[in-house]
């Protein structure tokens, strides 16, 4: 067997390149060293969001410190529309659902005629936006399901790379919040494993997470539906998405899909609206040290705003209501101020 | 801030300790580079199963390989009973059930008369291993479900820790198969990601999986029932098991499951049985080099032999057909001898 040898090991035995050996692993640990002095959370106000985070991971992480958590118990999850990315005026996976109709009516004509199809094929987005909840179910169960996993994978990796937010006029990859993606990174360099615990679809979000969040599929958790196990006609095995749900990863559902997806309590959780209430309050009541946090959306300018907390408009995407204000005040949560305590919102502005 | 400085780092500070630092680095390569000539899979004689594992993992793994997967990308799946551990004469979830009827009667005494609890409670073995498929599905629901999240953890793990194999007189979790571990954990030294994929309950096996195969929680995807999130007297958030199936992880349920849970088609599989064979297509029917195998209990002196795959006795737990054994020959899936293959059986043989 040949050794595979290191620069230092070929150096032991080569002997008179013993100062070249130390001097590579030398500016390695430099190198090393002086990233670790840079902040890690750059895009942060200094205040006690920022405070919150950097004493927590200290009190989890530090050898020795009576609430350190063992490395693989570090659990961390984010909810995903209004947490990590921007969510307004429509959450991104809607607007994927309707783009998607006209594909499907084409495969499937008899619903050129049918309501909710027809209103959306028509264009008239005031008439669009006054679409039932009921409505927007069947547009879902139409565009979501039906059709392989891999077919679905593919037309959502197509739309995610070519669609744009209307405002911005970028990709919606580009629309995350680069005070969150800090956080995202500064966690796992401390050994947390980050999740996202989305009430949008799984399947849909499992897609971009990686490239977008460095978030690998399986730290995914949302909302999931069944799927059926078949064979095409040349025998090869196929997953099909079936319009059967499993998980409504909201408000209850997303403890509920933590314990199935997961199997442990998070350590920190973060989310920005009512439907992550019991995900932060499953998470305050683990023992030691706990983060909850809420993303206020209060910035209209650089962003939006909205609430209704704090007398900010009220609007019908992410609802922040007061008594979930109170509630996070009187349990210790810590709610970011978007105006506040974020230097930059997008990745492109730091740039 | 004070640099927190590696050997080497100091060694190029101060000139003179140059050949010190860089032997201090050489011998730890050395000693990694001797770790690596033992032979990781030293419990398996040499053959077509041994060198399938080997060259699988050499092709998938190696920089410039045509076959190599990503890092982030490598996936092996694994079914539990009689894949990783003696599921003979009876799966040991199932009798970690009958051995909580007694508690689960104390605590609803009218269960105490009614079939199949007063069956349970005679002791009659002979009556007992007669119960139906419905009869167990009754006594699963009542022992598994209607309790919190953390009061079924603490039974299990209490039980784990003091139950018994009649035949070995040993804790069921060292009745796990010494060759399995080694290829767990060969697989993990290379990068890939372990799971186990069972048809046993999910909640169940995550209780002992970090320590007895050094498998998390989360990487744990199995038979699993949803759960109710309520409140406590004093409004601390629980979980309750609902008895309400949403993965059936058995035959078309496993590779269904392992899209709900993973989300990736793994590269390799490992079964035994009948309930594996769909797991095991769904994972070569992916491109690049893929690993299919499957435990053939054909040792009756060591363990247990059984089939009906080959002439072995057919019995009604892990049945290994000869169409399943049929279909890996033509397909090019591995069928591993436990007689042939393996030189010892479990951890403690080799010690």
């Amino acid at each position: 067997m040949k050794t595979r040898r290191t620069p230092a090991f070929a150096a032991l035995r080569r002997g008179r390149q013993n100062l070249l050996a130390a001097a590579l692993v030398g500016v390695v640990a430099f190198t090393s060293a002086s990233t670790h002095a840079q902040d890690p959370l750059a895009s942060w106000n200094d205040g006690p969001a920022k405070q919150a985070i950097v004493e927590f991971v200290k009190a989890t992480t530090t050898d020795g410190s009576p609430q350190v958590v063992p490395p693989e118990a570090r659990i961390a999850t984010f909810d995903q529309d209004g947490t990590l990315w921007v969510e307004h005026p429509m959450y991104s996976q809607v607007i994927y659902c309707l783009d998607r109709v006209p594909a499907v009516v084409k495969a499937r004509p008899e619903l050129a005629s049918k309501e909710p199809f027809k209103t959306v094929l028509s264009g008239n987005r005031e008439a669009i936006a006054k679409l039932s909840q009921d409505d927007l179910m069947k547009i879902l169960a139409a565009t979501l399901t039906g059709m392989s996993v891999d077919d679905f994978n593919a037309e959502t990796k197509k739309w995610i790379a070519e669609a744009k937010d209307p405002r911005w006029k970028r990709p919606y990859t580009e629309l995350t919040y680069q005070p969150m993606q800090e956080v995202l990174q500064y966690l796992r360099a401390n050994g947390y494993k980050t999740y996202i615990v989305t009430g949008g679809g799984q399947d849909f979000v499992r897609v971009y997470a990686e490239q977008v969040y460095g978030i690998p599929p399986e730290q995914v958790v949302g909302t999931a539906g069944g799927t059926k196990f078949g064979y095409d006609k040349s025998g090869k095995p196929f997953l099909t998405k079936e319009p059967k749900l499993l998980l409504n990863d909201n408000n209850a559902g997303k403890p509920e899909g933590i314990h199935l997806m997961i199997g442990r309590r998070p350590s920190a959780a973060f989310g920005n609206s009512t439907g992550d209430k019991q995900m932060l309050e499953y998470t305050k009541a683990g023992d030691g040290a706990r983060l909850a946090m809420l993303v206020l959306h209060d910035d209209a300018e650089r962003e939006y705003a909205y609430g209704p907390a704090q007398g900010l408009p009220d609007t019908k995407v992410g609802t922040f209501t007061q008594a979930l204000y109170d509630e996070a005040k009187k349990n210790d949560w810590t709610v970011i101020s978007m105006k506040n305590d974020w230097k930059v919102i997008f990745p492109f502005e730091s740039k």
